[in-house]
């Protein structure tokens, strides 16, 4: 696949920031003042807009089509929130304002840097796998675009569920577990971890495919390429079915619904701190060690 | 502690059961005529009534304080709908009409020889340990006796939670995860093996804490003494946290509550098979394997 | 990469028996007579060769660079004696006489139909992913070609090992654990599984990297494109540490040592049942049920 | 079981140093000085001795047969091998000069405060469960005290144990694994964890079965009663297979052999730090985090 075409240096960028961060807001406004000085034009979010004093833009999941760039300030929770609805041609750069994030790898101080080599279009973009999901059974299917997980879980005081997965049209197995999570190698460090799959690294094309609590002990996690095709139905008796997409987009699911993961996913390009290394995340977020320790 | 005195041979009989297996119906109709036939009186369940047109009696959870025996025909969930309520004086047996349960583990072929044993107060009884379960933070402190496992646990879409222990006063951890079980050694073969707890065998007065999608990955289940008090919090910030007991019944749960598993659990009296074996049952359900394979 | 040119109908078939097996022995010895009568070479290799009273060939790891095709009957131990020194120009078809394999994927009851299609050219292969394991330290490198695992371990009585590993030049994890395993695809479901590792579909061009009771618990699973290179190396004060190469083949090793992982090991042609399916294989072999059940 | 009669303040003082750590042999030659001029006899174990110019006392498993109580400086492996043999009416304290230990709990720099404690009698001890481990098979039986494991498993390139397990002579399950840790809960925090198996808290009185690497992937591990019989044969076919105690001593098994574990096992007494908490170990050891983080 030939790298799509970028538009940078940037005309028109994008900008997020975690609402609920008053450091974010703070950051942002700054950021809103630098880049519009620069003569850059500045679309902020619908969501975002208000704390930024700023003219209220699409929603987050819009934004990525109508700039040639965003920014994020926030958590990897505000970065999902923009990537699902972003095309390839937009790179999307993140800036961690807690801990180090999986998605959002600048750290707060290297902020104007980034800005000024985003404005300078000298940046490092990187690859990332998504999941086309689609969902079949009501009047029109409906398709999502996802950067780190489909998850298909029960409510809490619902009764254990029966999940169906085909892969490639053949039956893979039938799981009895609280639910099952199809992860991008992106999505592995997310909830897959959690619930116990393994790390993938986001260069290999891969598929996992992870029960949550299964019932049967033998049902491991199963990592398959990107490429094939995934089906998923849950059971007739199965209530309290929800089908959450990147941990920010839930819709209930019945029976009659067929879920699958399709290999047409566009990727999404992210921004990546010069000499980043997914490794070096690795350590810090889960404390894996180094050389000198 | 001294065994609690029972009533057998039983005046008054409970019988229950699953009202969505026809199969259980029909055969309590049989149980039914051939108990009175006996001249033994038979208190049906409220819910259980109709399907065996029968007088109404009081609820499953409160059915035990009102008989000498209760009869179960049906499911693990069927048994542990009568066991919240039941005293420690009221032996329960249970027939199971499906793949052998864990509770119910009459064979539904040796249901007369076990109606028979239960008349003639013949029976091998087994005291299993349950949870006394408190919660605080409402008007009144609401306690429940809980035969398999305490579970607080987020809505589907919820974030992740933030969950502080404290262990006979003192600070164990603060999970950061889908939800913590704590369960009995009865239930230790129920919720808790999905989660990736341990089996505990019944004999041992223990309490299980087993993260439900831990997070922090090094956070692994842990077996204290029963007769340690446990309390748990959730964080100002989770929303969407609900508490169920045996899997049966569920209450919103806040900030503003304690949960506390305290030791002053009343066990329950289940009546068991001649020869049953809690190993027997392990490799029957978890398939691990005999002598001769 | 362009398919290598296969020699089918072969002019020279080698045949490999599990020697501690009468059953193998037997049917190799009907197979010897079939194949020769159909005018075709037999070369037997110099362990099996005294149980069919034929002439000793080559050692099992060099067989396969003598003949045109390779027949095993055994199970996946006997195959994988065969595939670490054969080439990918050679196919090999493994016949199971117990419990189905992994590898031995053609039941005993097929063999005639087998050994008809392999000397009429009519079969068909599977390329399967071997890693290049090169060791340095001593005099000169040795390199293995290994099918399903390299696996550094320590001996029973030794202390935990500290193990450092770097991917794509750059430092991963210091393991401090009783081994490591660096499993392919076709490995994963071998000692990979049973150390916590994921299961890897075979078409997906992975190496996976898994600790051996690992004493850090957030050390996890890792899945790497094949074509990284990984460079392993033991630490100084650990003694009594071996690598082995597919569980067959092993090897001391010391702090002098550095295993590399290499991306160019020659793939090997498996001859596959027809309607094959390696997710039938795990339902059968690893319980994973079915749609009726 | 009544506590045991304690001889302190002590007459006679074991003192066992960690020979390989120039720190502990510096402060065991401190700690000789001080202890003799407070007029107290200090025997030296006959491995210390040299390192301490000390005259040689018994071998460090007899030391604490002839002594009032032993003070270990070192890490959790030098207390373990004081243990083995150590009755329990002898108390043991154990100093670490490294990263806090499970056992040796006192950090270094409150080794004064401990060993004029230790003389004033003034210390706290705790109960820990031992597992007494009985060998038969060879000519006469072999008796083993154990404070954390008993372990079954096999050398780096043999085959696959099948090992069977009964529990109060009961078969429990036939494991197919790299081995079998028997632990106490003292133990649990040891090898078990690092094989999956559960924290136990050591008030618990139980003994904890986990399987090593089980190729059975539904084999998980399990909590008994410490007074219920363990016994464990490997299988005939099984070569190169240790007994391990403690980590310490390891001892070659075959299929003659029975491996009992039985309840009689004399506790240890543990001189633990004023205000020591297992919890806090815990967070400290795992990293399980504390009400600020």
């Amino acid at each position: 696949m030939s790298a799509p075409p970028l538009r940078l240096p940037p005309k028109k960028m994008g900008l997020v920031v975690k609402t609920s961060s008053p450091q974010a807001i703070a950051l942002g406004q700054q950021v809103l003042s630098r880049v519009k000085e620069k003569g850059v034009e500045v679309v902020v979010d619908a969501q975002s807009a208000p704390f930024l004093h700023a003219e209220p833009g699409p929603s987050r999941a819009a934004l990525g089509r109508e700039v040639d760039a965003v920014l994020v300030l926030g958590g990897d929770g505000t970065f999902l929130s923009v990537t699902r609805g972003c095309p390839a041609t937009t790179p999307v750069a993140g800036v961690n304002l807690g801990t180090l994030g999986f998605l959002t790898e600048h750290p707060a101080e290297r902020v104007w840097q980034l800005v000024d080599d985003l404005l300078a279009g000298n940046v490092q973009c990187e690859k990332r796998d998504r999941l086309l999901c689609r969902v079949e059974g009501d009047d029109s299917p409906q398709e999502f675009l996802v950067l780190n997980d489909v998850v298909i879980a029960k409510a809490t005081l619902a009764r254990i569920l029966t999940i169906d997965v085909e892969v490639e049209g053949e039956f893979l197995s039938r799981y009895r577990a609280d639910g099952l999570i199809l992860a991008s190698p992106t999505g592995s460090t997310a909830y897959n971890l959690s619930a116990g799959g393994p790390i993938v690294h986001p260069e290999l094309s891969a598929l996992i495919i992870t029960p949550i609590c299964s019932h049967t002990l033998s049902n491991r996690p199963l990592v398959v390429p990107l490429n094939f095709q995934v089906a998923v139905r849950v059971h007739p008796g199965d209530e309290d079915v929800y089908l959450t997409l990147d941990g920010q987009y839930g819709l209930p699911l019945t029976d009659r619904h067929v879920v699958r993961v399709l290999p047409e996913g566009d990727p999404l390009l992210v921004v990546r701190p010069p000499n980043a290394s997914f490794f070096a995340i690795l350590h810090d977020k889960l404390k894996w060690g180094d050389w000198g320790s």
